[in-house]
C-alpha cells in the first residue's frame, strides 16, 4: 500500500494518533482522587510556589515536549495554516513517544508574525519541559528561534534547521572516512538557503571551517548580490571567502561535497562529473531527490545519501531529535547549544563503526541511538 | 493517610499524573511510520487544507480539552502563579480522562491581563477541541470567558463559575422536592460574589427568577453601595429588586435558601434559626464550610450540602464538567449555552429519583452521570 493510502486508512481508523493516559494505572479510589485533585493537590501547589525547583519533580513537565508550528512551511507543501499542520505535529509527537518515550503535545498557532509567535510561546512556556519548533517558514524561523532561546530557560530547537544539520554532519563525518578526506579541506556546495541549508552551513563551519558555497535559485550567494535578505547576507560570514559569482554548475566545479535541500532533479550527471574524484552527494529534496542515487553513482559519486527510506543512508531527523530532547530533559539542560549539536552528530556517526558507501548513517531503528545521543546532551 | 500526605506520596511516585500514549498500540512498522509522519501524513494535511471539516476526523483534537489557567486563583490559595497551578490543572486533566475518557492537557499561562490571556488562548485554539478555563481570578475571569466565547468557534467554559452553578442548581431542584417548595417562590441568599457566586446567581435567575440577595464582605449588594465594581453592579440585574441594604443577618431573615461560596464558619445557628422553616443550606466554602452540617441540622436545616466528600450532598464540579465536555465534543457543539447548563443540571437532578435530606445530589461515582449529561449537550 502506498504511504498516502495507508495514511488515510490509519487516520480513519484511529481519528488521530495520540491520546493521554494516567501514569497511575491502579484503581483511582476516592482517597486517591482527593490527593490527585482538590484538596490534596493544594499541598503540591504550595510546595512549588515556595520552591520552584520542585516543579519537574511533581509535574508531567519533566517529560514533556511541545511540537509547535504555525503551519507556514508544512513538509514540502508550503503555507497551509495551523489546522493542516496538526497531523504533521501530531505525527512528530507520535515519533517522540515511540522513539524516546517523551510525552509530546502538538500545538499549532493561529498567529504568524515573529512577535506574535514569540509572545504566544513565551506565554505557554511554563506548561512545557522543552520546545520543538517545526515547519515554520524561513526566514522568520531564525528570528523566532533566536528570541525564544534567549528569553526562555527551557530547551528550544527548530528541528527543520538543526535536526537536519546534525544528521548531515554525522553522515559527512563518516563519508570523510569512506573517501579518505578531511572535512576542513573540502569544498562543499550547499544548495537551498532556507532553514535546513542555513543550519547546515553554520554547523559545518563551526565544526571544521571547510570552504562552503551557498547556492540559491539565483546562483552562488556572494557579496556582489543585491537581492539578499538579511539572513542570506549573514551566510557570507561562513561561505564564499573568495567572493565568487556564478551558477550551480560553476559552484560545483572541483567541489568535494554536494548538499541539496532544494528541488527534485536539479543535479545532473554532468554536474557530478565536474566535481573532484569520488564526490559525496547528499541529495535531500523530498520526495524526489536532486539526483537519483543510481544516476549519481553512475556519474562517479562515492557516497550518496537522500531523505528517503528506500535508499541507503537516509538523512532522517528522527535519528537526532528523540535522543537530543531525551538528554535535554533527563539532564536538566536549559538550552541546546552548538556543542550539543556537534556532540550529537559525533555520537550518531560513531554508531557506524565501519563506514562504507552504503552506510555512513545508521538506521533510525538502531536502539542505541537515543541513549547514545542523550548521554552527550549535558 | 491524610490527603496532603497521600498527595505528596503519589506525586513523588509518579512525578506527574498524566502521560501521552499512541492510539495505535500495534507494532509501528517502517511503513506505518511513513504513513503517520512524512511522507504519508502530507496527504492528510492536504485534505484538511482543502476541507477543514475533516479536521476532527483526522486529528486528536476531536477528543481534546485544554485545562487553562494563569494561576491567579488556585483553589483557595490565591495567586501563586502558573507553575503552582500546574499540579491542579494536571489533576483536572486526570479527572477528564478518568471520568469521561477525554484527552485533556494542562496549559498554564505566564500572562495575566485579559488582553494577553485572550490573545494567547486564541493563538493556540486551533490545537484544541474545547477549552476549560480554571482558577482564573474574578472579576477578570468574566471578561476573559465572554471574549473567548464570542471569538472562538469551539466550546469554552470557566468551570469555577458554571460547573459549580450547574451542580448547585441540580441540588436545589431536588431540595425543592424534599421541602415542598417552588424555586420561583424562594428567597435565596448567595454569599460570596466571586466567580462561582456570580454564575450561581445568573443561572438561578434564568431558571426560575427567585428572589435573590447577593452578599459580599461588605453586606448586601444594593444600588446604594458606592464600592461595587462593574461585575457586582451587573448582579443588581438579577438580585435585590426591593433594593434593601444590610448585613448577612439582615439578608437571611425569612430566607429559604442559603448558598455560601465564601468563608469558613460565617453562618451561625442563629442565622439558620432566623430563616424560614426547613431552610436549605448549601455551605460550600473549602475545606471548612460556612457551617458544619451537624450544627446546621441542629439549628433546623432541612437539607445541607457542602463541598466535602465526607458529608452527604457533595457539590463537586466533577459531577458536571466531564459529561458537559463529553457531550460538547461528541455532538460537535460549538458553544456551551445557558440552556445546556440548565439541561445538565436537570439531568444531574434526575439521577436521584427519590430525593431526601441525605441525597439531593448524586454521587460523583455514579456511572450514569457522564452519559446522561452528554446526551443533553446538543
Amino acid at each position: 500500500m502506498k504511504s498516502d493510502e495507508l495514511s488515510i486508512a490509519l487516520h480513519k481508523t484511529y481519528g488521530g494518533k495520540i491520546t493521554t493516559a494516567l501514569r497511575d494505572t491502579g484503581e483511582l479510589t476516592r482517597e486517591k482522587l482527593s490527593a490527585y485533585y482538590s484538596p490534596g493537590v493544594g499541598e503540591i501547589s504550595r510546595q512549588i510556589a515556595k520552591d520552584p525547583s520542585k516543579y519537574g519533580q511533581y509535574t508531567w513537565v519533566n517529560n514533556l515536549v511541545a511540537v509547535i508550528s504555525d503551519g507556514s512551511a508544512i513538509l514540502g507543501l508550503g503555507d497551509l495554516g495551523p489546522k493542516a499542520a496538526m497531523p504533521v505535529m501530531e505525527g512528530k509527537s507520535l515519533l517522540f513517544k515511540h522513539f524516546a518515550d517523551i510525552d509530546a503535545i502538538p500545538i499549532v498557532l493561529d498567529v504568524h508574525t515573529p512577535d506574535e509567535i514569540v509572545a504566544t510561546v513565551k506565554a505557554i512556556a511554563p506548561s512545557l519541559g522543552a520546545i520543538n519548533l517545526e515547519d515554520i517558514a524561513a526566514p522568520k524561523c531564525f528570528e523566532i528561534e533566536d528570541r525564544l532561546k534567549a528569553e526562555l530557560d527551557i530547551p528550544v530547537m527548530h528541528d527543520d534547521q538543526h535536526g537536519t544539520a546534525i544528521v548531515v554532519l554525522a553522515g559527512l563525518i563518516n563519508a570523510m572516512k569512506v573517501t579518505g578526506r578531511s572535512l576542513a579541506d573540502c569544498k562543499i556546495v550547499v544548495v537551498g538557503a532556507g532553514a535546513a541549508g542555513t543550519a547546515i552551513i553554520k554547523l559545518l563551519h563551526l565544526y571544521a571551517q571547510p570552504t562552503i558555497l551557498a547556492v540559491d535559485s539565483k546562483g552562488i550567494v556572494s557579496r556582489n548580490r543585491t537581492d539578499l535578505n538579511q539572513e542570506k547576507q549573514h551566510l557570507l560570514d561562513y561561505t564564499n571567502p573568495a567572493n565568487v559569482d556564478g551558477t550551480l554548475a560553476n559552484a560545483l566545479t572541483e567541489a568535494d561535497v554536494f548538499i541539496g535541500v532544494s528541488q527534485a532533479g536539479i543535479l545532473t550527471p554532468e554536474h557530478v562529473k565536474s566535481m573532484h574524484a569520488d564526490p559525496i552527494i547528499f541529495a535531500m529534496a523530498n520526495p524526489v531527490p536532486e539526483i537519483m542515487p543510481d544516476t549519481a553513482k553512475a556519474a562517479g559519486a562515492a557516497v550518496v545519501a537522500t531523505g528517503r527510506s528506500d535508499f541507503p543512508n537516509q538523512v532522517n531527523n528522527a535519528l537526532a531529535f528523540p535522543g537530543i530532547f531525551r538528554g535535554a530533559l533527563d539532564n536538566g539542560v536549559p538550552a541546546i547549544t552548538d556543542q550539543h549539536k556537534i556532540a550529537a552528530a559525533e555520537a550518531i556517526a560513531m554508531l557506524v563503526p565501519h563506514p562504507s558507501p552504503k552506510e555512513v548513517i545508521p538506521s533510525v531503528f538502531d536502539p542505541r541511538l537515543v541513549p547514545a545521543i542523550a548521554d552527550v546532551i549535558r
